[in-house]
This record gives C-alpha cells, sequence and structure tokens, in this order.
C-alpha cells in the first residue's frame, strides 16, 4: 500500500519496512478507535476553521464510523505494507470517501496522531487499573477484618519478633493499594492533557484550534508548548508505568510472604486446592505457583519501564522514530498489571489463615517487648528492663495472644487496625473514579454525535 | 561503644561490624537533627502518657538541644563503634541526663527512628528541590520570551523539518519543568505520613499517642497500619527518587540539544567563554563539558532510583536490614540533583544564540509544509498539495522567517508560546510552596519550644 | 489435557492456569526439537541402565520423530490446555506409543528438561549470532579499508579535534566486533555443559549415566552438582544476554554517528534513498529512521538482559517457578539480536561518504595539533608549543588532509589501520566458527540416528 | 593550579569546577601509581624515538619516583584547583624537572592516560578479586566436603522437594565460583590490551611505538584501531563489572537461602553469635544482619554496572566528557566486591548445621520419587508408579536419610558432589592466577628499572 509520505516510485526496501513497521503491525489496532476518535475531532475543527465544509465532515464520520465497526469485528487488521494505523485509516478514508479523505490530514501529523493515539488509550487503561486497585484494596481491607483476630507472628530480619495478626498483615497492603492510586491519580492527570495540533512538533502556521479538539476529547487543558508535546513523549508513559510498577512490587511482596507462609516449615494458610499445581515427578509436591508468577511479574513491569526511561532519555528534542519502541512496553504494562492485579484478587480470595498453626507459632519469644513494658509500667526505665528482660528469656509465662493483640490499641496497632476509616477512604475514591468513569464515556458518545 | 541491644559480653566481630555500620557512620550525621526533633517530640508524648515525668523531658530537652548544638559545630560526627545515630543519641542521652536518657526508646524502634528520619530529610529536601525545581522554570521561561522572536530551525528525526525558535526550545523545558513539579507535589504528599509508633514493625502494647506526635512534627496524617509504615521503607523513597529522576531527565535532554547545536557544524550557540575547557594535547579546541556532565547525571540519578526499587523489591514484609543500602542512592540523590539543577540554570545563562548563524540556518526545505497550507487554503485537498510540493521543492520561495513564526498562532505555536500563562503558573506554585516552606519552619520552632 | 501430575479430579482453576501458561503456550513451540532431542538421548540412555528395552527404545524415536515431522509442518502447536511442551511431548507419547511412553520421564523432571532445551536452544542461536557478528565485523573491515583514504574530522566532546577517515571510523567498530566475539565465545563455552539428569533439582536415586546423555548431546562438559544445574537456570542466560547487549550496543553506538552525520548540518554520508523515509506532513523530509530503530533497539535488549537478571537474583536455591519469566526475553532477545544485526550490515552497506563534503569539513583547527607537533620537532617542548599555536590558531596553514592521515603511521593510527591484519583475524575465528557449527551439525545426525 | 589547556587568563567558573572535577579529586589519587608507570613507559619510548634525550628520561624517571613516594605516604592528594590526577602530575613534573616535565605530554593525550590508567587499575584489581573468588571456592569445596554426609531437605518451590544434603548446597556455590572464574578471565583478557597511543581518540602525526609501551606496561597485545581504544571506554569496564555483579549475585543467593535456613521455623543453622545482632526495642532477638546485607549488595554492584552500561549506551564515538562519571561506579565496585567476598568467606566458616533439626526435618515425602522409583524397578512404568505414590503418599516408611543420600551415585548426585575433581579444578585455576600475578609484578619492577 502506498504510503502517504511517498511521492513517486522509490519504494523503501522491503526487509527494512519489515524491520520498521513489524512492532506497530501488531500493536497498532489496539489503537485504531482512540485514531478514529482522534480524527473525529480534528475534522470537526477543520470545518470549524472552514478547511473541510460540514458536508464533508458528515461524509468523514461516516467513513469514520465504518472502521470502528470493522475494528469491532476484528476486521481492521494492519498487513504488512500498512506502515501503522494512522496511514491506513487514512488510506481509507480517501478510497472510502475520496476527496475529504485528501483533506483529513490537513494540519496535523502521524507524530501527533499516535502522540494523542497513546493518550487516549493511557486514559482509557489507567480508568481500569485505577477500579482494579480499588478493588483489591477492598478486598484486601475486608480480609483484615475478617481475620482481625487472628494472631501470626510478626517478623523482622525474618526472625520471629512482635505479635502481629493475619488482619495486620492484609492490612498492611490494603493501604498501600490506597498509596498507589495518589500515583495513579497523578499519572492520569499528567495524561489527561490534549497534545493535538503540535504536529510534527512545532505546530502549524494555519489557525487550528487546540482548545476544541482538547474538549471534544475530554481532555482537561492542552499541553502547550508544541515542541514539549512530542518531548513528553515516553515521560507521560514512564509515568504511568511508574504507578504500574508500585502495583505490581506491592503484590510481588505480597507474594513473596506467601511463598513463605506457605512453606511446610510455617504452614501458616491453606491453600485452595485449584491453585496449586503438582510436579512431573515428584508424586507428594503441591506448589504455590501462582504465588510465584506474581512474584516474578514486577520484574517484568520494571524492564517495561526501564526501556520506555532509557529510549526516552538520550534522544534529542523533538519526534524521534526511537519513540515507537516504547509502544510496545506501554501498552503490554497495562494488559500484564490487569492480569495481575487480576490474580492477586483471586490468591487472597483463596488462601485461609490455619488458627491452630497460627496459635502455635506465638511462641513466648514474641512477648518479651511486652515483658519489659511490663517492667516499665511498673517504674523500671525501658533500657533497664530491656536489660532484665534480654538476660532472663525463661521468665515470660504464658500469654493470652488474642488480648496481647488487642493491647497495641494506638492507630494502627494490632488492637486498633481502623479498617472502618480505610472502608471509608475506599468507598470515598470509588466515587471519585466513578465520575471520572461517567465523564470519560459521556465524552465519546458526544464525540461520536458530532455534527 | 556498647550497642543498646547488648545484654552482655559477646561483641560483634569487628570485621562484621565495620562492614554493617560503615555506610551509616558516613551518612548518619545527616540525620542527626531529624533523630533530634522525632526524639523531642516522642519524649513529649511520652510525658503525656505518663512514662517520662515533665521534668524529665525538661532534661531530655535540654540534652537533645546540646547535640543540635554540636550538630551545628559538626562535633557529633560517628565513629567506629557508635553503630548508627539512634545508637549513639541513645548513649549519648543515658551519659548526660542519666534515667530519662534509658526511658527515651519507651515505645519506639530504630526501625521506626531512621523511618521517621528519612521522612523528615526528605521533607526539608524535597522544599529544596521544590524551590529549585521552580526557579528553572522561571529562568526557562524568561529565557523563552526573550528569544521569543529568534528563529531556529525545529527538527525531527535530527532533520530539517519545519519552522522554530529559540523560544520555543525554552519553552518546551520551561513547561516539563512544571509538569515535574506535579511528580514533587504527588512524592511531598505522600512521603508527609507519620509512621512514628510504628515501632519494629508491629505497634507496640502500651497507649502512645500516634495523633500527638505526628502533628508535633507537621506531618499531614498518621501513616496508620504499623506493619505499612515498614513496608513503605524505600517505596516512599522509590516515589521521590522517580521525581528527582524527571527532573534530571529533562536536563540531560536538554543537555544533549545544547552538545549538538553548538557543535561546530550546527554552531547555533555562543556559549560564555568561562564555561568551556580546553584539551591538554590540541590547542585548538574549547569544550562544554559541563552540558556532557549534566547529559551524563541523569544516568546516576537513575542508578540511585533502581538500587532503590530493587532492594525494596524482593523484600518480605517487616523490616529488613537490607533497607539500609537504600540510605545512599536516597541521600546522595538529593545532593546530586540540587546541584545538577543549580548547574542547569548556570549553563542556560550563559549560552546565547547566534542570530546570523540561525537565520541562514532557515533554509527553504522548512517551510515546505507552510507551502502546501497555501495551496490548502487556494481550496487543494492537503494530500495533493503535499505531492505537488513534494514533487517541486524547488518551488520554494523566499519566506521571511519571522513572519513565518508569527502564522503558527495557535495555542502552543511559534507565534504564540503562551508564555504569560506560564509565568503565572510558576507563581501560582511559588506560592503554594512558600506557604509549606513557612509551615515547616514553624512546625520546627514550635517543637523547639515544647514544654 | 490432562497434566503429568494430576492424580484426581480436582483440575487448575482455568483462570490460574491460563495467567500460569500462557507465555508457555505461546513460545514452547520454539523449544519442540530441542526437546525431542534431549528425550532421545535420555531414552537412549535408560535402555542402556536398563529401564527401558531395546525395542521400547525403537518404539519411542519413532514416536520422537514423528513430533519432529509434525513440529517441520508446524503442527505441533500447543493450546489452551497443553500446559507445556513437556506436558504435550509425554502425553503425546503416551498416546502414541503406549508403555514406553510412561517409562520416558524415568529419572528426569521438567526442571531439567526445560533447562536442557534452553541450552540447546542457546547454542544454536548463538551460532548464528557468532556468525552474523562476524559477517558484519567483516563488512566493516572492508569499508574500512575501501574508505582509508576519505579524510573526515574526528571529534572528541562532539567538537573537530584532531583529522581522522571514513576508514578510521568503520574500522573501530569492525574491532569491536571482533571484541564482542571474546564474549559470544565465554557465553558459549559456559552455556555448553550438560544438565540433564540434575532432575528437580537434586539428581535422583537411580544410577543413571549422565556423561552418556552429556556425549549424545554433544556437550563439551557435565555440569556437576545437580542443584547448581538448576541454580544456573538465568545465570547463563543472563550470561549470554549480555554478549548480545555489547553486540547491540555497539549497533547502537554506530547509529547514533549516522544520526549526526547524515544530519544536513554534518552531511557526512549519504544514503541509499530505498533506505529512508519520508513524513506524512513535511513533503520535503527524508529520515533515516532505520538508523533511529537500531538506536533504541539496546535498550529493548537491555531490558530483556535486566528482566533475566532480576528475575534470577533473589530467588532461593532450587527450582523455582518466577524462572518460567526468564524465557521470553532470552528468546526474544536472540531473535531480535539477529535483525538487528542483519540490518546493521544492510545499513552500512548502503550509505556512502560524501567526499566534497568531508574534504570541505577538514577545516585548519583539526591540525592544530600537528602544527604543535612541528615546532615539537624543532625542539620545542609539546607544553610550549601548544602553548604558541593555542594562541595563535590562525597560522595553521593549509595542509594536506590526506598527507596528513597518512603521517600517523603507527599501529592503529590513519595512516595504518591493520586492516590485513584484522581480515587475518576474522578468517581464523570463521574457521573455529565452522568447526563448532560442523561438530554441531554431526551431533544431531548422529542422535537422530541412534538405535 | 593552572591547567593544562589554559592559554591565557580566562579561568574556568569556579562552580564550574566544582561541579567537573569533585569526583575526580576525590577518585583520582586511586590512579596516582598507574598514572606514573603509564608515564615511566611513555617517556621511554619517546626516548626511543627522540623526542626525549636519556638524560631527560632520567631526570623525568626520579621525578615520577618521587610521587610514586609521595603517594604511599599519601602526600599526593588532589585539592580543588588540581583538575584530575594527569594535570596534577604534568605540573609537578614541570615544577620537580623543568624542560623534560614540558615534554612528557608530547603524543598522548589525557584521554589516552585515563583509558591507560583504568586498564592497569581494573588488571589489579582483577587480579585480586580472582584470588578472593577461588579462595571463595575454596572454602565453599571444603564445606561441601565436610558436611557431605549431612541429609537437609531439597527444596523446589520453596517447598520440600527430594533429598539433597548440606554438601551438596554449599557445592553448589562452589562449582558457580568456577563458572565466574571464567567471567573474570574473560574480563581480564579484553582488559589487558594496550590503548596508549590512541591519544584523543584518533592517533598522533609523530612515529609513536606502540608496541614498546604495551610491551614495558605488560599488556598481551596493542588495542588496534585508535578510535576504538576510545570507544572502549566503558566498554570494558562494564565487562568486568558484568564479572563482579554475577559473583555478588551468587553471594546473595547464598544468602537469602542463610536467611531461609536460619528462621527459627526452618532452623537449619547455627550462627556464630559473633556474627548477630539484637534489636534495640525487642530483648529476644538474635538477627543475622550480615546475611542480609550481603543479600543486598548486589543491588549496589548491579546500580554500578547498569550506570556504566547507560552513560556508554548512547554516546556517539570519540572521547566525551561523559565517561568520567562512569569512574566512580568503576572504582566503588571492585572495593565493595572484595568486602562482599571476605565477609562472605567469614560467615560460611561461622555457620553450623544443625544435624538433630536436620534429620527430623528429613520427613517422609521428600522419599515420594524414590518410593515410585522402587515400583519402576519392579518394572512399573513410571508414570503408573508415580500415580500409585501420588494417590497412597502415607505409605512411605521409613527410610534412612543417609542411605538415601548415598544412592543418588550419579555424578553431582548427593552421593557423588564430585569434590576431588571442584578441588583439582581449583588449584588448577590457582596456579594459573599465580602465573598471571608474578608476571604483573615483574613487569612493574621492570617499568620501575628502566633506563
Amino acid at each position: 500500500m502506498k504510503k502517504l509520505w511517498q511521492k513517486n516510485q522509490e519504494a523503501l526496501n522491503p526487509l527494512v519496512e519489515r524491520f520498521e513497521t513489524e512492532n506497530d503491525l501488531l500493536l497498532d489496532h489496539k489503537l485504531t478507535k482512540f485514531d478514529v476518535y482522534g480524527s473525529l475531532a480534528h475534522a470537526y475543527m477543520l470545518t470549524k476553521i472552514g478547511i473541510i465544509s460540514p458536508k464533508e465532515f458528515g461524509v468523514l464520520r461516516n467513513s469514520l464510523k465504518k472502521i470502528l465497526d470493522l475494528d469491532k469485528k476484528d476486521s481492521f487488521k494492519l498487513k504488512f505494507g500498512d506502515e501503522d494505523i494512522h496511514t491506513k485509516i487514512e488510506n481509507f478514508l480517501i478510497n472510502d470517501s475520496g476527496k475529504p479523505g485528501e483533506k483529513i490530514h490537513t494540519a496535523r501529523s502521524r507524530n501527533d496522531q499516535v502522540l494523542l493515539n497513546l493518550r487516549l488509550f493511557g486514559k482509557e487503561k489507567l480508568l481500569e487499573i485505577w477500579g482494579e486497585t480499588l478493588q483489591l484494596a477492598s478486598v484486601l481491607n475486608s480480609l483484615s477484618q475478617k481475620f482481625e483476630e487472628i494472631p501470626m507472628p510478626g517478623y523482622t530480619h525474618m526472625q520471629k519478633a512482635m505479635p502481629s495478626s493475619v488482619g495486620m498483615w492484609f492490612g498492611a497492603y490494603a493501604e498501600s493499594a490506597l498509596d498507589n492510586i495518589q500515583l495513579i491519580k497523578t499519572a492520569f492527570e499528567l495524561n489527561n492533557q490534549s497534545p493535538l495540533g503540535s504536529a510534527a512538533s512545532y505546530g502549524v502556521p494555519l489557525p487550528i484550534d487546540r482548545q476544541l479538539v482538547c474538549k471534544l476529547l475530554g481532555f482537561e487543558k492542552v499541553q502547550n508548548n508544541s515542541l514539549y508535546c512530542q518531548n513528553s513523549r515516553g515521560k507521560i508513559e514512564s509515568i504511568i508505568m511508574f504507578a504500574l510498577l508500585q502495583i505490581t512490587l506491592d503484590i510481588s511482596k505480597m507474594a513473596s510472604d506467601i511463598m513463605i507462609f506457605t512453606t511446610s516449615e510455617f504452614n501458616f494458610f491453606d491453600v485452595n486446592k485449584t491453585f496449586t499445581s503438582g510436579s512431573s515427578i515428584m508424586p507428594q509436591k503441591k506448589n504455590v505457583d501462582i504465588a510465584e508468577l506474581l512474584r516474578s511479574k514486577v520484574h517484568v513491569i520494571e524492564s517495561y519501564f526501564t526501556q520506555i526511561i532509557n529510549i526516552t532519555k538520550n534522544l534529542p528534542s523533538g519526534y524521534n522514530r526511537d519513540s515507537q519502541d516504547t509502544k510496545k512496553p506501554f501498552i503490554e504494562g497495562f494488559d500484564l498489571t490487569s492480569k495481575v492485579i487480576e490474580m492477586a484478587i483471586l490468591l487472597v480470595a483463596n488462601i485461609t489463615p490455619k488458627k491452630d498453626v497460627l496459635k502455635k507459632a506465638m511462641t513466648e519469644d514474641l512477648y518479651a517487648t511486652e515483658k519489659a513494658y511490663g517492667l516499665v509500667k511498673q517504674g523500671m526505665p525501658f533500657r533497664q528492663a530491656y536489660m532484665e528482660i534480654g538476660q532472663n528469656l525463661s521468665a515470660i509465662d504464658d500469654i493470652n495472644p488474642l488480648e496481647s493483640l488487642k493491647m497495641s490499641k494506638h492507630i494502627g496497632g494490632t488492637g486498633n487496625l481502623n479498617i472502618k476509616n480505610t472502608t471509608r477512604q475506599i468507598n470515598f475514591e470509588k466515587k471519585i473514579l466513578n465520575t471520572k468513569q461517567k465523564e470519560y464515556q459521556k465524552t465519546i458518545i458526544n464525540l461520536l454525535n458530532l455534527n
């Protein structure tokens, strides 16, 4: 297929073309609908500034909707020669609608189209991840409540330290997920800037209305400086990917804990049988492979993040083709993170604390600090009490684990996990998200009904 | 010196002690004042819950202020045997104030002390970086305004693309710096949570008042779940370091541009002679080493970031000693980023666009798109106009570069860089920062006057 | 399909199964033939120790060859439920050959099968990369010879420094490619150890003959300690990937140079038109996208490398499922590196130095050092000569660039690039590789003819 | 102090100078002796080609030896203004020996001096690391022998898998250390090329004798192409750092194992009390901090490695000042790796397997595979035997762990760890190293006695 930039017979060497376009041919179909959205808004704006007639806009809109239909039926796939989704769509429009199709590219460049597409794609995916992260927080918070009164040894340096609870352990990850929401929000906000109109990187000598397309596409503001629009390619992606990295990092840590807690030596949790696999050689094995694979995924996401940072890092100003290689890690990063969150939710819902084992694990040494505090309460300075207990560990009597948990009643202690407050926060965040989702849906509906 | 945890004669093997503590011995003096602040708030709270008498608090406060004085005179340095700043301070307090010193460690652990110290250190440093980044944005924005009307070729794929201006180039980095402010704010906010009271990682069976120490230390909120407090060690640092990474990434990109623009082939900028170095072998050389070293620093910051992420990534829940190795990259990361921003400000203030060279560089090919738009204005569809100009490049007449710049008058185009708006934003952000700085200063003053 | 480890009705949760196996389902077909090779050798050895009868071996060999045939016709693809290639093959063998199929897994584990497969895959791919790297060195060396006498400015700090030549520039990359061969050889050697017999990670209580399978599969030696075999999973891959990283790093650097040298400001090379692309908006553009994409690929390979290192880094001893995630970067890393080398060879063969431009670029300042040496030859100490020339740069007379090049006649100077020696080295290395390739082919033939 | 390149009054802006030189001022004293060695060889060569008279060489040699003496007494430290060690040394020579000092820089550049210094530094340090790695292998191999007959559960997926032994566990790391020796050797070989004479990056128009300085400095060969010499800056360092990364990666993995094996739940090893630390809050704690800090160090080394790779990755050909930032991670990487190996050796020598605990840990499930093989020996196909045992795990009778270990008598099985062979290999490698060390010492002695 002819390229937009082909002015005569010399075609690109086919080996070179394959090398240059093969990633896009695989990935760009994920951007089809966003390219259509952008084209709709752009064409509408061109109408407003008199480049395209209202009638031509109608023709283009119909052709663009055909693409959406084909895409829904998975019939708009790219093949070798199509170069990228932008070329394919312009060629389709020219074939389908003639002259109006030849006008659509006025005042825009594929550089800002792809930038726009990635912003819209990022927005849609961030909304998904945002919801999934809240769901994870919600599930973890419920488990924290459910197991609030089940004692569990607390570890530091991987050694028994002080009394903890299964509730505290789940709650720690719930709160961390809520902090991650802040990273998602910052990424969402920085992504929510309209780059359209930056053209190749330096704007265009035409009186385009960037504010209008910004509004039509539902962005919060126009990203101002045209060159900055292009320079932020990769930057915004890396900020998004950093939020995903933190999400998967927490899940990896949780999976690491689960791996340790489900060894036969610790044996703290029972894992649903449909979540364990056996060995092809050892008849007795029941492995928690799912936790291992959740543990490892953070490294994959980190490598996507680093790839984006590294590609972006040393490029000079203005568009550079190298940026194309940030697409794959960006798109795959979202897919993988969604799967990881989904699996993490499934996993935590399918492990059950073994009360008896945990009770036995609450050995006396865990209460040494509490004992020292007993002496403190009788007036002994802590450092002396510490020494005394330290030299007489055997003097620790039997303690009721549950009562002990309840003694830590300060904020965030085992006796006061503050779960209701976390629930309130989660619900508050869900409302915010809900508003954003509705705004987005409304934007798309309005866009498709432009005339 | 005796360790807090030493209960009898067996000391740590000295080789092991050296290996374990040498980084802390070098770095912990940077945390001294923050450990004192935390100790003041903690001791005051212990008074309120009846562990320490008001009189004992007075004694401790005096001893703690002595430490501040010694620290100011650089006389509180750690030496081999001191282990870390927490041990050194408790030992000092016991020596200096006796029994009250033996009480100070009630209900706290070195684990939450270091966590707290790093939060306070991070807060103070983030406020500095925040200010420096705004200053950089401000300088860049002024240069954007100053050189708004100096044309410069705009590049894509490192090839001449369309007309740009020196003002657009500076402006792109100003806007990027403003986006970085959002990352700094998010990091600031997540860092602004009080971990004190998390103790070893699991809270304490004593009725401590975490809300009180939170308020005394000027944090926005208590970080709730005790285990999460410790699990967030490294996490918060990585979020901060990510903001620093983006700042240095922009500066590196700007330095890369400067390296290209100051080659003798491009020759767009004149660099102040006191900013260039020569060669020991080649008499004619004038190198812009400073730009090279600003270009490279992002890799150093990235390695600090990655180190923190990687150390944190695979650790199980609860405190682990590995975290100690995140201190060095965290502390050095701040120092280096401050220097990099300072140097970047110096550098951009010492390069001057060469008007004549830039004028000559505005060759006809840069106007090919503009010419095509000329045909578009006459009614020709863009794709046809593109073909026509593409096959007749020689037909491009002489164009007045400055007038051409002005034709891009859409938002963020060369004719409308929107500088006033950026100035407004910068001033707005300066006010926000100013408020934060004053709050922080007031908190510290109040803290030192507790009684 | 039933899993090898399924002992009764409980199947794995299908969502979990999809998450756990989806990468293997996509990638494992690349390992089919290697799994067959390993199975042939293993079965033969089981015959020698009396577990399988010679007749049963014959049956198994026929079934295994059927798999090879199916695989050649691309008819042995994995689908959901197949789990991995090892499971699929054992199930096929049991279906196809009955009882002998049920015996094939005696004394082995999927853990050592995958380890073995990756070694064999790595060997075959390393031989390919080895050859391609030599070809690249060879092409670069020829270009170095061809353009030995074309002067070109030499740059340091991106500023004109001293006279260089196009030949020296190409030659630098030829020599670097030869150093990379050493890394490939080390990787090849460490990969050339037979892990078969390590079983799950701890060997088997059966008198297997590991030396025999090692010999049959053409490995140089048995990797001894069974646990080390499994612990080296990821380690060997990272050593291989490091060699690929260096190869792509050189190509990225060369592409960076080409990007600079083909700017209109430098304009040193002419690029074959079928290697440049245009812009969809700017009619005049001719971009060297291929160089940009070669420049960026090193970051992709680096991310594969880092992924493998990071996954491997924190795992405890013995097999862990996390290792599965090292397969994708390992397999894709080879594919991508091969393409990158192929494209680099194509690119350098399609750029031509512009003699006239280069001649004009040989400005006087490049000869300042030579002039200082002129004074040195007259007896002036160098530092004085340097000062004198440095203060009188205008005194540099016109110099004949070519004669100047020839004056650097020391080893590796522009007048003595030592190309013949490099040619000799390349030929020597080609012979070594040729021997390895033949050995490998012979091994496979013998293996397929075992009886 | 005046810079070599200062031709008149304009000095570098002092803020810029501080930023540009501060790392070198801290680090370059580690290169002093190597700069002296290089200067000796270079001056001698200049004598042979008639630039310096034999008498002048004598003067220079004496001045250079003065520097060595000062350096030994730590009296040749750099201070602000000295720029770098090369400038400091030339200035010293000019002050100390007058005219000959002004000649020393003929035909060389600081660019190839620093390249040379780093090669010589790298050589000396690699010889140290090589020896330390062999010592680690040796200690681990001895422990493998010592504990060959102490059973220990073998784990896969962190679940009990099959019988292993403490000897197998130690032996796995011994063998891995031996593989690392191959990486050290490759790094040593690639580092063992003389770059001297590459000058700024493009050689010199003087008839220098590169082969002579190569021989005098003990390099194996001249690194040919002058430009490649400079382009290999960073490349060689990254190859060396990769070897260090693998060494620390193994130690980190071993430390991770130790952390798990010393939890109270596993409790497999007794750690010497002088290797554990307590807690400031919990009287009962005994933590193995040393293992945690060995576990974390790999991330520091990895960050050094990545820093070098990343700085080097995007630079164009020829010397760039960015390279300066590779010095710190390179130099610190060696120091840290040496300490890590030393500590690892100390740690493994101070942990003792707890025989009783380990014996109890050898539970029946570990023998399921062995039982299945029992049925195999009676003629049942393995897959059937597997099913039968899998459904009747309780049927596993008591087994003698030690006899069971001995049953795995194939190469690398628990009954045949092949320790003697490993010992032989270690001794063989020690001889190779010994030869290299002696060669190096002899080279230095000869160099100092040149006349």
